[in-house]
Parts: C-alpha cells; structure tokens; sequence
C-alpha cells in the first residue's frame, strides 16, 4: 500500500518547488496524496525520478490486483494513475536519455493495459504514416452512437505532454457528447523515439483526421481540434491547413520562437531535446527556423478560442497578440486569463470547461 | 473569475493548517487552486468564513451564467463546488450558530439548484418522518434500469459532513454500478435546524430504506451501508438493527464516546454542537450516554468491512478494537491503514476505490 508521510523537511522540499506546477498536475490527475508527498520527501531533482517510478510500480501492483480481483473500474483508475506517475517521473529527464526513455516505455504501457478498463474505454489506434506509427487513442462518450457519429475533438500535447495525460480532459468532453480522439505527434510521447520534432506538425494531423473521417462513429462534419501549450501553436497550424476542421481551440499556445531567449532555461532545454539536434544552438536555430505561423495563420478561417494566461513566463502576452493580428479571417474569440499561468493551469477548474463548452457549442451543428 | 493568487504569507497562512484537512477537502472536491489559495491568504478562523463565502457567490455566479448559457454540465459542476465552499464557510463556526446556518442553507440551496444538471442527476427526495422532513438525494448509474432494479449504496455523513459532500464517492459508487442515497438525519445539515442528534438515528435510516424498497429503480433485496466517520457508527446501528441491508462499511467509525476528553477540542465542540444541549458539560453527558453500540453490536450478522486510519486522532485504534470484539456474530474484514489519518483521508486515491468495490462485490447478488 502506498504511504504518505507527514514526515520530511519543507525547505528541503521547497529545492523542488520549481519542478512542481501543482495546478497542471492535479488536473490532469495526480492525486493531492502524492502531490503533498513529493513536496515533503523529495531533497532535489536527482530523487524526483526514484519517487515517482516507485509511486508508478505501486500503482501498477495496486491495478494487476483489481485487474485479478474483477475490480476493473479501479483496475483503469491505478493503472493510468500509475502511468502519469512514470510520466512524471522522466518529466524534467532531460538531461538522462536513458532514464527518459525508461518512463516513456512505462507510461506506455500502463496506458495500453488501463486502456480498456477506463470508463468509456479508450481504444488504442495505430496509424501507418511515412514509415512511422502515430499511436493515438478514441474515447467515444456513453451511449449509442447517433446516426451520423459524435462530434469528435482531436486533443494535441505539448512539448512533454502527451496523450496519456488528457484523461481527465476526455472525460470533461465526453460527459459534454465530444468523442475525443489524443495521439502522440512527431517529439512526443512514443513517437519521439522514431520521429523528432517536424516543422510540419499539421501533415501528422492530418494523417489522423484521414483515419477519423472513416470511421462511423465520428461526425466527419464536426471534428474540432484542440492543443494544449506546443500542442496550441500545432492546433492552429492543423486547423488552418485542413479544411476539415470545423473550430479550433488553441490553450497556452505561441506564434514562434521570437521570445525562445527569455523562456525558463527547463523549457529551453525541452524544446532542444525534442529536436534530436546534437548541440543546443543547432536545435536553438532550428526551432527558430521550423516554429512560426506566419505562412498559415492568414489561411485559418473557422471559429477559432484562444485562451492564454496573463502571468504565462514561457508565452508572454506579446504572442497571444501576433496570433491575434495574424488570425485575419478567423472569427476568434479571445480569453486572457488575468490571474492564469502557464495554461491557467492554476485555475483549470474554470478555464478547462469553459473550452469545453465552447468547442462542444462550436461542434453542435446548430 | 475566480482568482488564484500566488501572493500572501506561508507563516501566516500554517496559522489555519489545523482547520484545513486537505486530504478531505481535495478527496471530496474542493478545488485545488481554492485550497492552495485559502492557505496562502487565510490569516485566520476569522477569515475563513468569508473566503468561503466569496468562492461559493463566484462559483454561484459562474453556474448561474452556465445556465443560461446551456452548458448545464459546467452549470452542475460549478454550482455543486459552490455548494462545498458555502459548506466550509461554515464548516467550524460552532461559536457563531447564525453564520453556521447560513452556510448550511446556502450549502443546502446551491446543490438543490446543481442537482438535476449532475451526471447523472441527483433526485432529491424528502421523506416526512415523526414531524420533521428527511432530505436526501437518490441517483441511479448511466443506463437501463436492470429488471430487478439496482442495488443502492444508502451513503450517512458525519458530525459536520452531509450528503452535500458524498458527491464525488457517490460517482465511485454509480460508475461502478451501484446507485446511491445520500441523506441527512438528526444532528446534521438541513435536518440539525429541526431534529439534534439522537440516540437512536437507526431509525431515521429505516424510514429510507422503508421509502427505497418501494422504488422500482433499487432492488430491495441488495441494500448497502455506509457511514462516514460519525456517520460510520451510525451505519453499524443501523445495519445491527435493520435485517433489509445485505451489507455494510463503517469508515473511520468508533464504538462509544469513551475516549471523548481525548479528542481534539474543535471536535469536541463540534459533538456538543450538534446535540442542541444548553452547556458542553450537558452535552458530554449526553453523548456518552446516547451514542454506544454496547446494545447492538451483537445483533450485527452482515458482511462488515471495517476501515479505520491508524493514526486518527479523533477514534483511536481502541475504538477499532471494541467495535471488532463487539461483532460477534458479523462476518468481518478490517483494514487499518497503517499511514492513515482519520478515515484515512490522506489516502483517499486508495482507499475509497476499495470500499466501494468491496460494497458492489457484496452487493452483486452472486
């Protein structure tokens, strides 16, 4: 059974404050236990990973027996907890290749085995592209399927986020009758290992929306795509460069790589990472290179939400405001937190379902 | 909008850590953010009310809006977190009786308001029994009524939790097929204005069970109890008492009030409180004469999971040990959580899972 200690040292503990982002991580599912736990016992980033790949193997023990027991329900709960757990765990690995790629391949596969255990099941999809397998996962709300399909949102990660942490998200649009659809792009997740991050994310969607519209339990007309951070700038690429889509919603995103200098040296490094470039100024250069809108924000043209926090230290407000100008057909609607971070991941209680609602109003074919 | 500050005084703010129980508070579905803030803000139990008070009007104003808008599950949603922080508003204002029963009517007023937008809905139900009203809450799992009906968890709060806060175990128990009433009886939530706490709530519960049993949605032959912490001593009454349940959980429950000079003092206030006696000393008497299972224990005979935190402060292990020796006849399976505090709400992520999958177990008619 896992343990929380009361026990442990809060100036020690505040050493890792920095990697902490306790908003973003209780919402998208670590429960508070583990959360107040990883404060009090961890001394610095080299104990982060020993935490939580602990934390993950615990939860995998705790999920194989309910999967034994017939305790299926609880079985998909622990064994994803115990996947964002080991995602958690290479989260800032950025510096270990090998310790990254160990709680990649974990995280995986716990994700695979909760799969069909979560409630509504998420059924993994593996889509052959140029050599390459996207692997992505379709969640379709409870009930039966209208005659012409669900409207469907296809959810993008960021830079470190990939499709096993939107669980909680899925389940706010499924309650709201949005099946969802979360792969894995070039850089992230699992794809990362084959493909690195690509200048033209928007091919990969699109690969995803050939697969989506083929399928009869999702409503080819009303297919709306949604990124969070990276995933944001990907989401408005996707959107203006597929005329398939019918709203985009871009959370936390940017325009380019302009502010690349100012961004927190952790994030800097994450984005060279992804690159797969072998020195920082030659992945520095290219993200500089390969990340902008300027060819396509003026072809986006359907409904379009932006929504960015004010305090954001990675995308200062000066982004939001060249993708506002850029977005010149688009009917955008922008929503500037005031007291958010990055995301407004501190106020994911209130900005998260209203994307929700708003994507699941823009796709109610009204 | 509802704002998160990330300002304010970490010492000033551990001036309410006795007051804040997160483990609770997050389990049961206070916001992150809210609780972050309320310790960095709060400077003490005089603050405390109005913070609470400000969130549940925001939370009001944001359901309110959802509603008018028909984003309903967003309306449900924000207007049920209102209900909780009214809830805590007045959560330890045993010195202020006026403020308490504001909160609890707000509390009372906002979740009537969430009810038929939760998912599934909540069906209030008010029950008249020896003059006063019974005020609870039926929910039924997604999906066709099965022939025989469902089998239906009867949920009882605590000394100072009511069926406002079961909301989220309440969606464990539904998902896992099991439906769920939620009630309050003497001495708690709306009910405390008309009817203390009384010796004998066993049979407040009779008259639901008398009301379930004729609802065609329950199955009258798979009735299960549950109570939490006061409510926990309740559930063991009344399963003792009544042969219609086929199972039952005592959660962070005691035997008798034996250890009362122990607790801690806002408990013990809290206790008086709800009995409605002119002095404390009055009220101690009576709690020690009124609430004992010396009388009933032995008439027990259901399967019986107990589950208590080793390190409750308010039950110590004794109280396990008296209940165990009691229940002669019961089939009995106890779980002390070594790591755990009272109810073990430090470790909510697992054991609440494992209560309500061993209650649909033993309610499975297999």
């Amino acid at each position: 059974m896992l343990a929380t200690t009361t026990s442990g040292n809060g100036e020690e503990g505040s050493r890792i404050g920095s990697l902490l982002n306790p908003g973003r991580m209780l919402s998208d599912g670590i429960p508070y236990p583990d959360f107040h736990e990883a404060t009090e016992t961890i001394r610095g980033p080299d104990d982060w990973f020993d935490f939580w790949w602990a934390k993950g193997e615990a939860y995998n023990r705790l999920g194989e027996e309910a999967v034994a027991d017939g305790h299926l329900i609880s079985a998909g709960e622990w064994l994803w907890h115990g996947s964002l757990s080991f995602h958690y765990a290479q989260f800032m690995s950025f510096h270990d290749p090998a310790r990254r790629e160990l709680g990649q391949r974990r995280k995986v596969e716990l994700y695979n085995r909760a799969a069909p255990y979560l409630a509504p099941p998420a059924q993994r999809v593996e889509l052959a592209f140029e050599g390459a397998v996207i692997p992505g996962f379709l969640r379709l709300p409870s009930g039966s399927t209208p005659p012409s399909g669900w409207p469907c949102a296809v959810l993008i990660g960021g830079l470190e986020s990939t499709k096993e942490e939107s669980l909680r998200f899925e389940e706010m649009c499924l309650r709201r009758g949005l099946a969802t659809f979360a792969f894995d792009g070039p850089g992230q997740g699992e794809l990362f290992f084959d493909v690195k991050l690509q200048p033209d994310f928007e091919r990969w969607t699109a690969a995803v929306v050939d697969h989506l519209i083929d399928r009869g339990e999702v409503d080819s007309s009303r297919l709306g795509v949604l990124g969070r951070s990276l995933g944001g700038y990907y989401a408005l690429r996707s959107a203006a460069t597929d005329d398939r889509f019918a709203a985009c919603v871009g959370w936390g995103f940017f325009y380019d790589m302009s502010d690349f200098d100012t961004m927190p040296a952790t994030t800097q490094h994450g984005f060279a990472y992804v690159t797969g470039k072998p020195s920082f100024d030659a992945a520095r250069t290219y993200l500089q290179d390969a990340l902008s809108l300027d060819e396509v924000a003026g072809s986006l043209s359907i409904p379009t939400l932006l929504l960015n926090g004010r305090h954001d230290p990675i995308f200062p407000p000066r982004q939001m405001e060249l993708v506002v100008r850029a977005l010149e057909r688009a009917p955008v609607e922008v929503v500037i937190e005031e007291s958010g971070d990055h995301c407004a991941h501190n106020m994911g209680q209130l900005v998260r379902p209203r994307m929700v609602d708003w994507l699941a109003t823009a796709l109610s074919g009204e």
